[in-house]
């Protein structure tokens, strides 16, 4: 019963939606201010949204924006480091990462409550779409799907695109994850908002939620808020903010506006999760015999 | 071009909202005129809720109930397929499966508009809650997860709890599916109901159409309705009804009741699902090299 009761802490989770300008030292300054702000509040573990110290460069190709890639450790995680032991919080820090010349990554560094480095994920599933081109920034992540165990409770990060992998969801539950969390940068094409924006936010937030409901853990994504242009001229990025929280049944527990800067906090609790997999055992009946193909791009062998 | 022209036929497709009673016989002969009854409102693939040839015996183990298993070919499949040949419609006919003397199955046939069978699936994740006792009937499915070329389109079908497993949503679209066929038995216990019956009902569609979102596919469930005891004095289930329809960005398209007799249409457009899949190309980026893990039941390895 011992380990029941150090796995069965509640801790709360604060997400912090902003708005973020060009210059990075203001983004991190900005950033460490509702960082102290989120513990201020209670939370304990607290999600910076994916990318934070710049505008969202990646709506242009231009190798001028590997200027802003900095190493771990490196500008942002020194600054989140000595916060995190100040005020004894895990923070997920979103770092566009310079691996080596030439080789960058969209990453997550995970820094425990006493400032130090407990690990880092780099994003695995990069998108390539009109004005989101990370393909052209970021080389695929080679460090797999994980958790880390932090001194707050067991938190796995993934990064925006993964948000539609179930796969990604999956293995990093089976890791041991309590929380999923996801920083994120996504929003409309002003041209296409009316008429698809709302289709395409409800997609957004529902394949998540089956996320939580089909690993019986939370969700959380932390993504920024406001209208960005690279250049005069382009219409630019509306970023759609609604960063949510959802338990491990799929319920919304806390959910941000579209476009105002602000932190939401929820409680995460490891025995809800318990009472959740238990009553619905989905993760007790998965045919792990038979899941050969998913390694497979498409099974096309008899068509 | 050919391809792709045979390729994009539209095609309507109909789910039946059936009560069913505890005669086989009468349950049978009423499928029979709900299909023709679909078939005249247009539909080209018919699906029937799960085992509707009887009440869900599952939430008593009795080993009576052995006695409602049928053969493939058997009553069902033969009344079925004639009228599938009649009305050149595709059926989805579930069937509680006797393979052979203690080997039954939860079954989906697929039945060609000629009336041939063309495939069967057996329900690979079996169920084991108070009163859906089905670890207790079924043996577990043994012939993967698959999709079905039909004279009217690809069509994939998992059974009820499957429905929780992104696993094998993946692998029925990956196989080629334009839609994917749940019937189903699911509904509330009725002393849960003003507690959880809400959030219960909501994950059960969130997590489907999350299917829909991550594949890009069409989702089609089939569900009962009704209030069903099997022995007096017995609280019974209360069938949710409530089939739908999602389209390949997870957007509800058809919607029954929760407790009437129906049927609900919807058209599956292969173009639409190109069209969805090139937007939002999630299945060009999967990480293929990186899934190694999901064969597995959990990931404890440094725990």
């Amino acid at each position: 019963m011992a380990n029941k009761k150090n796995n069965s802490r509640k801790y709360t989770i604060g997400l912090i939606q902003i708005a973020l300008e060009k210059d990075p030292e203001k983004n991190l300054k900005k950033a460490v201010s509702w960082v102290e702000k989120a513990s201020r509040k209670g939370a304990k573990v607290i999600c910076l949204p994916e990318l934070f110290i710049s505008q969202y460069f990646c709506q242009e190709e231009d190798i001028k924006f590997f200027e802003l890639a900095e190493t771990i450790p490196g500008p942002s995680t020194k600054a989140m480091s000595k916060i995190a032991a100040k005020n004894k919080v895990v923070i997920i820090v979103p770092v566009f990462e310079k691996r080596a010349k030439g080789v960058y990554h969209n990453t997550a560094v995970v820094i425990n409550s006493d400032g130090k480095i407990t690990g880092m994920y780099r994003k695995m599933h990069i998108p390539d779409d009109p004005h989101y081109y990370e393909k052209f920034y970021f080389t695929p992540g080679d460090l797999g799907f994980q958790s880390f165990k932090t001194n707050h409770g067991n938190i796995g990060t993934l990064i925006c695109w993964d948000q539609w992998y179930p796969e990604g969801a999956r293995l990093t539950a089976l890791s041991g994850a309590d929380v999923i969390f996801y920083p994120t940068a996504i929003g409309w094409h002003p041209a296409e908002k009316k008429e698809h924006g709302k289709a395409q936010f409800e997609s957004w937030q529902t394949v998540q939620r089956g996320h939580s409901i089909a690993n019986g853990v939370y969700v959380a994504a932390a993504n920024r808020v406001g209208l960005e242009k690279q250049t005069e001229g382009s219409a630019g990025i509306e970023f759609w903010g609604s960063s949510f929280i959802s338990d491990p049944q799929g319920v919304i527990i806390a959910q941000a506006s579209k476009d105002k800067e602000e932190i939401i906090l929820a409680e995460v609790d490891p025995l809800r999760i318990e009472y959740i997999r238990t009553n619905w055992p989905f993760l007790r009946d998965r045919r792990i015999d038979a899941y050969s193909g998913i390694e497979k791009r498409f099974l096309d062998g008899d068509k």
